[in-house]
């Protein structure tokens, strides 16, 4: 039997993708400590808005590895916006104190557009993606967890 | 060694089982073009229920190919019945147009019966589930992705 | 050739991980008929907790074998709490009731010492996790599913 037959190969191929499959599942489970969540917030109640912060709070500081993205929808989007019914956003320090700590925030660009809220009304270091329900979706579809209180 | 012995066979068969493996991993990154959603309703007010059909004629209009599926509950049933507080569903032309589009409207059995509410009652095209929260669970567990607003 | 040459070892090792692999399969499509979910609650609304209780009540009775965990957040503490505004909790049957079925009642720590709620303060049979949304998101990772009346 030659040294590199096509036997040879095959198996030594074929053993290689099996351990791929094995070292694999331990990869997955590790993950299991950098969590990814993706956060809904639809309403412009503050002390439900309130209650959102402190819980990212919670959650950036027991898993500092989190990655972590809030999507703003519809009245949500008062969270993430320079000015509330005239008056500065009570919220602006606590949304930078998270940008800062890697939190990302975005806005939802389909509310924007239906709102007429440009880029510059967003608190600084607000993102945009195109359609917030399918940001949402699609990082679920990913594997990341769902939070909206 | 003959042509066929059973170490190569289990060779190829080995190789085979690995290749699948690999094909197995593209596919399932394909279907997260094609993702599906399972939608909850628990409220009967109609702006928060706005904002859900908006955000379903988003998500439908962005990704045309994803499967949507919206299970009402309780006081959300509302948005899935002919009548609301004795005048005409305001959301059933809208709840219309997203079926014919595909998305399903499903209401809770479970509530139906506790709110004497029969299927003639429901608009045309809502379909009813036995239990909507055994849905919304089956349904993630079988890897759809969750949205409430 | 030898009997126990290297090559023919390593075909029946890789032959046997393939195997593995497919076997895997079906064990988890079998697990589909044992769901997990955990449940968030945020509200001190009772007619929301009701509708809560009520879902939990369908799924324990629909699928006995459900795993459940339901964790109280902020407000929503008033759900597993013996006195709520200075009265006893008019939920507490309800939740001693699906306590004993199994379903599990869980406090958040960081709202229980934002809010100086003691364990005393809670209703026998609820338990304490040190990070509700910590726990929330952990459970997703590990293939549960989410649900918030």
């Amino acid at each position: 039997m030659p040294k590199f037959s096509p036997l040879r190969i095959i198996s030594w191929m074929a053993l290689l993708v099996a351990a791929l499959g094995i070292v694999a599942q331990p990869a997955m489970a590790a993950d299991a400590k950098k969590p990814r969540v993706v956060v809904a917030v639809f309403t412009k109640d503050t002390a439900r808005q309130d209650l959102l912060m402190r819980n990212l709070q919670n959650l950036h500081k027991d898993r500092p590895q989190a990655t972590i993205e809030v999507v703003a929808f519809g009245p949500g989007l008062s969270l993430m916006t320079r000015k509330v019914d005239g008056s500065d956003n009570s919220m602006s320090k606590s949304v930078a104190a998270l940008s800062e700590a890697g939190v990302k925030f975005l806005a939802c660009g389909h509310t924007m557009r239906a709102m007429k809220i440009s880029k510059d009304d967003l608190l600084p270091n607000v993102g945009v993606v195109p359609s917030g329900i399918v940001h949402v979706v699609d990082r679920q579809q990913e594997g990341w967890a769902y939070f909206a209180p």
